[in-house]
C-alpha cells in the first residue's frame, strides 16, 4: 500500500474496526471458558497488528481517492475482512482447513450464507456469535458501499435513486464520512429491533442476536442445523419475513429514524414492486401447494411466504424443505435465487430496479416494432431513464449471466453434477445461500463439494456481493497500466 | 382474412407452394405402394384447396402492406405450414395423435429436430421425406425472413448488416421478390452441393437427400435413430460439419454463387467470430476429453468438433453421447444450447452478432467504470453501433431469457425434472433439437415426455425461431387496437 497511502490508511481503520469486533466473541469465548479462546486471543492480536501496521506506515497519506482507489480499498476491503475473519474458525480447528474456513468467512462476509459447518447446535457460542457477526458487517459493507461508494463509480443503480457528485475530493469526504455514520446508525437501530422483536417471538437472547445479525444482513446463517425450522414458530417466521424485507429496501430510505420519525417512511417505487413480485411468487406456489394436495392453504401460505422472502431477498434462512414441492416449485426457486431485493439494501441478486428497466425496454422494443418512427421517453418512478443507464444494466445482466456460466462451467469440470454446479453457481452469484439438488438444497450443506468447488464458489460470491465489476476491474490489466 | 386481403392472398400462395412440395411424397408414396398413400393424398388435396380458396378470395387484394401486415403474415406463414404439414402424420397414424404430430411438424418447421418418433429407420420413405423436407421448407422460410422481412421490422441484427428501406411499400415490393427469388437459388444451389458431397462420403441417395436438407436447414432430422452416428464414417461428419457451418452464415454472403463467382465469396465478421467460437469450445473440449482419459487425441477432435457446430449451429446432429463426457462437458452443452449461428442464416439460438454487441457494450462498461467522462464509439466489423441497437439486443436477451424461464418453469409444473424442464426450454427456445439429462438427451427422444409438455414445447419453439418478437407481438392486444 506504499503506492496507495490513503487506501491503505482507511483499509487499516477498516481492519482496526473488525479487530475491535472480534474483540467481542474473544471475550465471550474467555468468560466461558472455550476452547477456543487462544484462537480469538491470537487472531485478535493478529487483525489488530495488521490493521495499525497499515495506519502508522500511512498515517501521513494525503486525504484524497481517484477512482482507481475507490476501486482498490472496495476491493482489498472485502478480502482483507474475509481472510482476518477466516483466522479464528482455522486456528479454533472448527474446519477441517483453510479451504473451509475461507468458504465460511466468504460466505459471511458475503452475507451469502452457504455453509460448510454441521452440528451447529453443538458449536461454541462464540464461534456463533463471531460467524452472525461477519455477517453483519458484511451487510454494514454493503449498504455503505451501495449507498455511498458504488453510485460514484456508476454501478449498482442508486445513481437513479439519489443526485450524486461525480468526484470524490477531499471536498466530500467529510459530507461522505457524515452520511456513513447515519447509515450506520440506522443499520443498527433496525438490527435492535429485530433482536427484540425475535426475543418478542420467543427466542433466546442469544439465538435473537444471532439471528437479529444475519436477518437485517440478509445474511441467513442460523445457530441451528435446521435454521428457522429448528424454532417451529409462526411467530418467528413472522418477525424473520418482516425484517428480511425491511433489510431489503434502500437503508437510505429509513434516515428518518434519526431523527424519530419514522412514521415518515415511505416505500419508494422499488419496494413497491419488489413487494408485488415476493406476492405474486408466493401466491402462485400457495396455488400450487393446496392443488397439488400438498397442504392446506394456512399451511401453504406460511410456508410459501417465508421461503420466497427468505430466498427472494437473498437471505436463505429455510423453515422446510422446499425442493419436496415438487419439479415446478423446484424451477421456481431456482429462478427466484436471481430476483434480489432493491439497490441500497443488503440483498444480492439482479436486484429489482435492473428488472424494471428491463421490462421498460422490452415494452419500448415492442411498440416500436408498431411504430417504427415514435418518440419514446423512458422513466422508471418519475425519474428518467437514459441510454447509459440501460447500457450498464445490460452489461451487469451480461456479467452476471457470464460469471453464472463461467462458474457453473468451472464447477462441472470440478466434477459436481449438472444441477448442483448450476444451483451452487446461481446462488452464490446471487449471495443467497441455499440452492436446490441433493448436494446444496435447503437441507443439505456445502460440506460435501470438494476444495476446488469451494474457491470457485468463494469468487462467484466475491464477484456477486461486489457487483461483479467492481472485483473484475481490478482484475483486469488495464486497471494497473492505464 | 376479409380484413387483411394481401396477407390472404400471399398466405395463399405460401400454402399452395407447400402444397405443391407435399406432392413429392405423395407421389413417392403411391410409386410404392406405401400405406401413407391415402393420407399424402387426402393433405396433399386439403392444403391446396386451403390454398386455392385463399387466394381466390383475395385475389383482388390492393398489393401493398403494413408493418402489422407484415407481422401477421410472417405469424400465419409459419402456423399454417406448421399445421398442413402435420396432415400426413396424423392421417398415415406414424405419430400417437394429434400433440404428436404437431410436435413433430413444428420441431420440423422451426428447424428445430427434435422428435417423437422412434423406429425412423423403419418408417415409410414418403414420410421421412417429408420430415425432411418441412425442416428444408422452413430453413428456407426463416432465411427468407431473415433478409428481406426482419431488417424492415428491426428485427434480428440484419439491419446492422445491410442497408435497408424503411418502408415496404408496392415501390419496394418487386426488388423484394427478386431478392427473394435470388435467396431460393443460393439455398437450393448450396442444398445440391450438400446432397452430392453426402453421396461423395458414401450416403445412399435417399440419405443424402434428406440429410442435406435437414443439414442446410441446420435442422437436424434424420433418417436413422442413431442420427449421424448410424453411417460410422468420418467423411460423412466432415461433409455435416462443412455444411452446418454454410448454412450457419448469412446467405446474402453466397449471392455471388449466381453469377458464378464462388471464389468471390467472403466470411464477414459474424462468420469469422463465430468460427472462433466453436473453435476455441471444440479445442477446450478436446483438451478435457485428452485430459479425462476418455479418448485418444483424433477420436476426441472428431467427435468435439462434430458435436460443439452440431449444437453451435443450432442442427441437433448426433455422432455420439456427449453426455457421457462427464459434468465439465455436460454443462459446456449446456451453455452453447444458446450460442447459436449468424442472422441471416438457418440457425438458431441467441445468434453470434449478440454476444458480440453484448460484449462491445461490457468492454465500454469496464472502460467507463475507469474514465467517466471518456467519450466512446462504438463499432462492430467496422459498422457503428448505436443506442437502439444495444437496447434491442438487451431486450431481446431479456425475452430469450424469460421464454426459456417461463418454459422451464411450466415444463415443472408439467411434471418434468429441473434438468429436463430446464433443458428442454433451452433447447427448443434456441432451435437446437437435443438437449441433456435422461429425457431429452442425445440418445433419448422426447416420445417420453406427456402432451401439456410438448404443447409447451411447441409455443417455445415458435417463439424462438420467430426470433421472439414477431410471434409475441401477435399475441399482444395493443397489435389489434393500436
Amino acid at each position: 500500500m506504499i503506492a496507495y497511502p490513503f487506501v491503505g490508511l482507511l483499509l487499516g481503520l477498516i481492519t482496526l474496526g473488525v479487530a475491535g469486533l472480534m474483540m467481542v466473541p474473544c471475550i465471550v469465548a474467555w468468560k466461558l471458558g472455550s476452547p477456543d479462546r487462544t484462537a480469538f486471543l491470537i487472531s485478535n492480536v493478529a487483525t489488530a497488528l495488521f490493521a495499525i501496521s497499515l495506519i502508522v506506515v500511512n498515517r501521513n497519506a494525503p486525504h484524497k481517492l481517484n477512482v482507481r482507489e475507490v476501486f482498490l480499498l472496495t476491493v482489498s476491503a472485502w478480502l482483507t475482512v474475509c481472510l482476518f475473519g477466516a483466522l479464528p474458525f482455522v486456528l479454533s480447528h472448527t474446519v477441517g482447513d483453510f479451504s473451509d474456513a475461507a468458504f465460511e468467512s466468504v460466505s459471511a462476509v458475503t452475507t451469502t450464507g452457504a455453509t460448510v459447518l454441521t452440528g451447529l447446535d453443538s458449536l461454541p457460542p462464540d464461534i456463533l456469535l463471531w460467524r452472525s457477526m461477519m455477517q453483519w458487517v458484511g451487510g454494514l459493507g454493503i449498504v455503505a458501499l451501495g449507498a455511498a461508494v458504488l453510485p460514484f463509480l456508476r454501478i449498482g443503480g442508486m445513481r437513479l435513486f439519489r443526485a450524486e457528485s461525480s468526484d470524490f475530493s477531499e471536498k466530500v469526504l467529510p459530507q461522505t464520512r457524515r452520511f456513513l455514520m447515519q447509515l450506520l446508525l440506522v443499520y443498527l437501530a433496525i438490527s435492535v429491533a429485530c433482536m427484540l422483536a425475535y426475543m418478542a417471538a420467543g427466542m433466546s437472547a442469544f439465538d435473537a442476536v444471532n439471528h437479529a445479525m444475519t436477518t437485517v444482513s440478509t445474511g441467513g446463517f442460523s445457530t441451528h442445523d435446521a435454521s428457522i425450522a429448528w424454532f417451529d414458530s409462526t411467530a418467528v417466521e413472522a418477525v424473520a419475513v418482516i425484517f428480511m424485507l425491511i433489510a431489503s429496501a434502500p437503508f437510505v430510505l429509513y434516515l428518518p429514524i434519526l431523527a424519530g420519525r419514522i412514521l415518515s417512511i415511505r416505500p419508494d417505487g422499488q419496494v413497491t414492486s419488489m413487494l408485488r413480485a415476493y406476492l405474486a411468487v408466493s401466491v402462485i406456489l400457495v396455488v400450487w401447494l393446496v392443488a397439488s394436495d400438498h397442504s392446506g392453504f394456512s399451511e401453504a401460505a406460511r410456508q410459501a411466504v417465508f421461503n420466497v422472502v427468505s430466498i427472494g431477498t437473498t437471505t436463505g434462512y429455510v423453515s422446510t424443505d422446499y425442493t419436496a414441492w415438487g419439479h415446478f416449485a423446484v424451477t421456481v426457486f431456482f429462478f427466484l435465487t436471481f430476483v434480489g431485493g432493491c439497490s441500497g439494501s443488503t440483498s444480492g441478486g439482479i436486484k429489482i430496479f435492473r428488472f424494471k428497466i428491463a421490462y421498460i425496454m422490452f415494452r419500448e422494443t415492442t411498440q416500436r416494432l408498431l411504430h417504427p418512427n415514435a418518440v419514446f421517453s423512458r422513466s422508471m418512478d418519475g425519474r428518467p431513464v437514459n441510454d447509459d443507464t440501460v447500457a450498464s444494466v445490460a452489461a451487469f445482466a451480461l456479467a452476471f449471466a457470464c460469471t453464472v456460466g463461467l462458474a457453473t462451467i468451472l464447477l462441472g469440470a470440478a466434477g459436481n453434477d449438472f444441477v448442483t454446479s448450476f444451483s451452487a453457481a446461481a446462488t452464490a452469484t446471487a449471495n443467497v445461500g441455499p440452492g436446490i439438488g441433493d448436494v446444496v438444497g435447503p437441507v443439505s450443506n456445502f460440506a460435501a463439494i470438494n476444495d476446488a468447488s469451494k474457491w470457485i464458489i468463494c469468487v462467484a460470491m466475491l464477484l456477486g456481493r461486489l457487483e461483479i465489476f467492481t472485483l473484475l476491474i481490478v482484475l483486469m490489466p488495464n486497471f494497473w497500466t492505464s
